[in-house]
């Protein structure tokens, strides 16, 4: 379980699939994908964007890195399927310019912390795959973060298909409306899937 | 004058302007942005996407670098406005993938060369700014490029807000309708602007 506001990570074999479940519903997941070992390639959004010719990635797609490859594959989703690739994580600067004073927690920080545990010092951030995130255009072409339609239980599931670390950040976000009306940043959980239990689930 | 399929770089001082002439009509530029010195701060196109709340910045809007710092503006576009920040520079991978046999010429290494020249080894390539370039969004969220609307001697003018190293690419697409549907990729003008000058044309 990825406490409100904060982190964790995942190690991926090629071929290992994980879900994040949104336990409560209305909570956004940033997430960021490393191939192994090392951090020189990793989930790309505009690469993603450019492979698929897509904004938001759907059931059988492959989310690209920077190198143009495939390295995951969202298999299953039982949310409405709305997710973000447009936005940047949310940084102490997102922060400030809300209007908050003093520190305050945030997915930049969460992606750098949770990858220094594991040994690795990040140069940058690179841009998240905002899960659940819901971002309105208008017709012309303005964004607005709107209230996330995923409910309590829903949940997607995604394929590594080389070997993977996996950082998640259950966004902090407690202003504007990512995290749902009620602003307040709620848990998720991250499951590893081993095969037998997928099997058990298709059988 | 970058050659169709080239690439060249300026350095601004604080306070400079240029601006890219389409001296043909229907060729897209990608260009990158360095805060100097260094390579560490640059143009992120999801930071502007979010401090901007656009899918496209427009006369007098800021970009934004992955510091969510403004390090441009646009005062001027005598184009039609379209422009894109969401998909990736063409790289080998993505000739490849169009069924190109060999090396050709792209936009990633462009930048990477162009960088190299004056100094810098990237160890990445940053998201682009399409200048010119038009991607269709249908109603489903798919993704199409159409062929520019910029007509010869239309330009675009950039104020830099901080010391920059700003690196173009003439792109050489020459199979998508990048650059048109005579899928030819044409030169552009590049100049710096005096401010004496500039007084001149307003005046």
């Amino acid at each position: 379980t990825i406490q409100g506001g904060g982190s964790g990570g995942i190690e991926l074999e090629a071929g290992e699939s994980f879900q994040i479940v949104n336990i409560e519903g209305s909570q956004v997941v940033d997430l960021w994908a490393f191939v192994q070992p090392g951090t020189q390639e990793f989930l790309s959004t505009e690469n993603t964007r450019s492979c698929l010719q897509k904004l938001i990635p759907e059931v059988g797609d492959n989310l690209y890195s920077n190198r143009r490859r495939p390295i995951l594959t969202i298999s299953e989703d039982t949310s409405p399927g709305i997710h973000d690739m447009l936005l940047s994580a949310c940084d102490i600067q997102r922060y400030e310019l809300l209007g908050h004073v003093g520190y305050h927690k945030n997915c930049a920080d969460n992606l750098t912390e949770a990858a220094k545990e594991i040994g690795h010092e990040l140069k940058d951030i690179p841009s998240p795959f905002n899960i659940f995130e819901r971002v309105e255009i208008n017709q012309d072409g303005h964004l607005a973060i709107e209230p996330p339609l995923v409910k309590a239980g829903q949940h997607i599931t995604l394929k590594a298909t080389e070997a993977l670390l996996v950082i998640m950040s259950a966004c902090p976000m407690d202003i504007a409306l990512t995290n749902g009306p009620d602003r307040r940043s709620k848990p998720v959980l991250v499951r590893k899937l081993n095969l037998s239990a997928l099997g058990q689930q298709q059988g």
